[in-house]
């Protein structure tokens, strides 16, 4: 028999036993507290920090003040270190989550900086009203046909039905009658058209009397094979609820929508709990083959969208039943591991996705917490590294119906490109990394609250102005404020374009750190964690890196098929930068290229933007699969001048200063 | 804690132990030893007869003569005797299965007349070579277009998939590579029809790679909604089998057919495990509202459907994955029953069956033990008491696409008619009761072996030859034996055209029994069982109820639509008779209308037939929807002259002899 431990979580006061032997991340994940992990419990990102507090069973400890703090080291093993934290936070009690194992009961603080909380992530949905194309909503009382516009018909909808009951002059059978009902009311083209599953026809015939013959029929929206999903007693119909759901690597977003309105009554976002097992879909797939790693992360990703269904469902008081449709957007990966479909194949070339076309499901066969009848559609990838949100983007855009050449950039964990108009569309798959998402930057953090979105620097003082989410103490810096800080330091010559830091300058702020030099953005006294908010000189690299794909996958793309990228006519920046994105400073920087800044346009999650279109138009889902269709995914890693393009683009902005004219001359 | 007790049954000797309580007939349904049990155990049917052999557990019995037997009263408790033993059957030591109580461990003996066994069953699948209607096999190489034959088109196909391994530059989907080489080969219109199961989709990558992209895709038969119901490794392609079944309240035919030739294999019929629980749908839908009733029955069913399947699999060795389709036929309340569907509403006027058009499901959701991916469809029915077996017998007989205007007949538990042609369908039942399957006649049983089927009385001496199925001893008399039997007594006058036996007439086979008069058909010493087989003055009421009632229906449904019998061209004759039925000695007792011999055609177990079409051809299927949806059911019950249209049928053939020209003056 092996002894359990307690291990105790602050601050939110969590306790569980565990086996010795269990590591504190995995002790918290089992107690459902979150710890930032994005390196999967590899013990390599540093990120997962946290504090022992104490050393004994059942001390309060509450009111202990930080100072009292007193180390017992007896009472855990320290497994890594691996240089992530300096001798000053190791006295201070310091641990990494993933690489300590306590030998006794403990208590736990987790910092803020470490801390995954719901409330502390943004609300991503952009309420994108600088994009013309909506949803008709029935309020309206007419259907819009411009071109651009879906009309309203969500996904699945109810049809409150008044049967007549059975006589011996019409004695049809229970499911015909209630067919019969359907086809009058919906005005389908033939009754035998429609279906439904043995389970479901099992219940009939009590339901039909015991509701007195008033029931409410749930429904896909599909008249070639319509499918009663469900009938329920009495009449329902009020209430109608659907999900569009962005299923992101690092954040989930729900969005809740008054299917019978088209209102989005409101939208919660999450960090991904599977970033415990992994950062990048890379680190999660290798992880999948681990001894029930398929069923961590399948299980990491619906607790992650139940937990956010239940916020909604309280917050408007909402019964579970009343959720009848789903529409999931995410790329190829994501989706894959919410289906529980083996992603293995994505990983190994030639990257092969299991299926990019996926069937629409039963809520209950994959266990999302909505009606169990409910139906779950996830929309249509088009290759390993082109997934459906990027499908659903397109849709967003409109890009695929205009004449004009368009481009969409998502700026993710990887970035996605596509360019085409309403009579072809290509699309390439850029390794950007997730430096624009914070990760592999000593100081990067989500856009969450305390995340530095705005910087400017002082270019005399080198003070550094800075402005972050929820106007609280900076804890770190998002993609935002990465992109500002890069110009900044290259704008007041703390770099030069090269990204190297001068180490000349009378300030105090350039120090030596691990990783090289490093300037201090925010010292610790004015951080609201327990160090100084520091960018060094790896983080730079990576930051040109990544910029450095994007870029160069923007170029390769256009030229591939035959086009400057002058030519494109309008560019849509998607990604999770919170509601901020500076496209001046991502020029100057050689993110984006330098283009006549009218031609862009910053749309925000687009992802989730077109999963709510799917989830209020049939056309809309019938207009993404076309979309995936229409796509060619193109590999840029075969093309010839990728490397040529890519070393240019290691330079800010570019070793080629022609083709950043406005830019040139500014600093 | 109860004691249990441990129960023996011979011949079979199979023990069980079973807790104080529980009576002979349910710990011999325990056991899986059966026992004859029509009236569901109520303990009115007398048909349960056992012999209790021994008190004492454990001593060996199996030498022991019958007459060294020796009863002790103590072993048992008797609930139900109901004058249904005599007192020499009591002496003996008989006793009913289902009013017996067992006190201590006891071995019983079930005599030949109370056994059912599998194989006392006459197969009762007739190679119907006098039915032109055929499904063209694909051995004949080329397919016969004339009307009435289906082109031979199986419900689950099998093809073999040779498919290109991915590359990076044919780097689309796993599914999708399956799907567009399933395309190819299968021809199909578009791509995106195809669809698969969720759970089908998480295998796909493992099988793919498994079998080095050689596999075998099973799909469905219909090019609108082309499923891919499973992937096999490899090419299992040559090996593809389906089952034909026909679910009757009685017995139950499971046709095993070779879908790569169209070949029947074989054919296994058993007594449906149902009976333990009542002989008609009836008393079974009245046993679904007990305590675990409808499992009971759904249990009842499937496990005499595997059994049957496992007996061919053995026989013709083949593994249950290679069996990936069957069609059922049955009634309303049988196939309600297999789907676990309830039936409640079929017995409650105005008798609404909860569904006529079932779903198509895979074996898996309701257990039949073929590949647990492979297709289970029901055929459809039109009413609550016109099953899927009569739409089967219809498409079988081929009336729905004649000029000429015919009947069906389908002589079973109730007897069911179909008048119509190309143009018109209509149909009714007739509560004609069991009577020719035995059920309510003394002597009565189904068509098995030492069944009497044929009948000659001697108008001088009035001894009986016989001819019994089998060609053993006697224990009973079936359907076609008790037809011949009635028209003998009456061509002999032992009986009067009102049924009636003549107490008067010079011979010893004229008995008193408890019954009121009885004809002794076979002296107990000839007889196969314990007893005289004897024909009752009950049992011939009963046997003119039931031929009044079939009559009757027939006349009454052609005069609602405005025709006399003789204006049908050609009536079938289909039910359960094995491969005898006299219709002149049917017509001579009033069973069946007096017109012309050439114009009646008997073919036997049409529900089988018509199954075993839709088995091979989806074009049959689609017919079969079609035959549903046209047949108008007819509720003879509302109809004015179908009480004085009975009165007239409850004579021998008929009070009104004008309308049995042929039969007038033959006695």
């Amino acid at each position: 028999m092996t002894t359990t431990n307690k291990i105790t979580f602050h601050p939110d006061n969590k306790g569980i036993n565990v086996h010795q032997g269990t590591d504190i991340l995995e002790a918290a994940i089992m107690a459902g507290v979150h710890i930032n992990s994005p390196c999967g419990g590899k013990g390599v990102c540093g990120k997962c920090r946290v504090r022992i507090k104490h050393g004994h069973e059942g001390a309060p400890l509450a009111e202990e003040a930080p100072h009292t703090f007193s180390l017992q080291p007896s009472a855990f093993s320290l497994l890594k270190t691996t240089g992530l934290l300096t001798q000053d936070e190791l006295d201070q009690g310091f641990v990494l989550a993933c690489g300590t194992i306590p030998l006794t009961g403990i208590e736990v603080d987790i910092p803020p900086s470490s801390r995954i909380t719901k409330e502390q992530i943004l609300t991503q949905e952009t309420r994108i009203e600088h994009l013309e194309r909506v949803v008709t909503r029935v309020e309206t009382g007419e259907v819009d046909k411009k071109e651009g516009v879906f009309v309203y018909a969500p996904l699945v909808r109810k049809l409150f039905l008044n049967i007549s009951p059975p006589t011996i002059d019409d004695h049809t059978s229970d499911l015909d009658r209630v067919y019969r009902e359907i086809n009058k009311i919906a005005g389908l083209e033939k009754l035998e058209n429609i279906s439904s599953s043995l389970s479901n026809i099992r219940l009939i015939p009590k339901i039909l009397r015991d509701s007195n013959w008033q029931v409410t029929a749930l429904m896909n929206r599909d008249d070639e094979h319509p499918i009663l999903l469900s009938l329920e007693s009495g009449d329902t119909s009020c209430r109608n609820f659907g999900l569009a759901i962005d299923v992101g690597t690092t954040t989930v977003v729900v969005q809740l929508v008054d299917l019978n309105t088209g209102r989005v009554v409101d939208t919660e976002a999450s960090y991904n709990r599977q970033a415990h097992y992994g950062a990048d879909v890379i680190t999660r797939i290798i992880f999948s083959h681990k001894k029930q790693g398929m069923d961590k992360l399948y299980h990491g990703i619906i607790d992650t969208i139940n937990d956010l269904i239940l916020v909604l469902m309280e917050e408007y008081q909402i019964q579970q039943n009343e959720i009848t449709a789903t529409i999931c957007a995410g790329n190829t990966t994501m989706l894959h591991l919410l289906l529980k479909i083996d992603p293995s194949h994505i990983r190994i070339e030639p990257y092969i996705p299991a299926v990019n076309f996926m069937p629409s499901i039963t809520a209950s066969e994959i266990g999302i917490k909505i009606n169990p009848h409910g139906l779950v559609t996830c929309l249509p990838h088009v290759a390993s590294y082109v997934g459906a949100d990027i499908t659903s983007g397109v849709l967003a855009s409109g890009i695929h119906e205009c004449d004009e050449i368009s481009m969409l950039i998502d700026i993710g964990t990887n970035g996605e490109i596509v360019i085409g108009n309403k009579d072809w569309l290509v699309c390439c798959a850029s390794s950007a990394g997730p430096a624009f998402e914070g990760g592999g930057i000593k100081a990067g953090i989500r856009a969450m609250e305390g995340a530095i979105q705005r910087v400017e620097i002082d270019p005399i003082d080198y003070m550094v102005k800075y402005d972050t989410i929820g106007q609280v103490k900076p804890i770190g810096i998002c993609g935002s404020g990465l992109i500002d800080t890069l110009t900044e330091l290259l704008r007041v010559k703390i770099i030069d374009q090269s990204g190297n830091i001068n180490a000349n300058l009378p300030t105090k702020r350039i120090i030596e750190t691990e990783d090289g030099l490093g300037f201090v953005m925010v010292w610790k006294k004015d951080s609201g964690g327990q160090e100084d908010i520091i960018i060094t000189q790896s983080d730079i690299s990576n930051l040109i890196f990544s910029k450095g794909a994007i870029y160069t996958a923007c170029v390769v793309l256009a030229k591939k098929i035959g086009f400057e990228i002058n030519d494109i006519e309008r560019i849509y920046i998607a990604g999770g930068f919170g509601n901020y994105l500076n496209i001046d400073k991502s020029i100057m920087i050689g993110l984006l290229p330098d283009i006549e800044r009218h031609r862009y346009k910053f749309i925000g999650n687009s992802s989730l933007t077109g999963a709510n279109y799917c989830l209020l138009s049939d056309k809309a889902i019938k207009t993404a699969e076309e979309i995936a269709r229409r796509m060619t995914y193109i590999e840029l890693s075969a093309d010839n001048s990728y490397m040529d393009e890519y070393t240019g683009a290691l330079f800010l902005p570019h070793t080629d200063m022609s083709r950043f004219p406005s830019v040139a001359g500014q600093w």
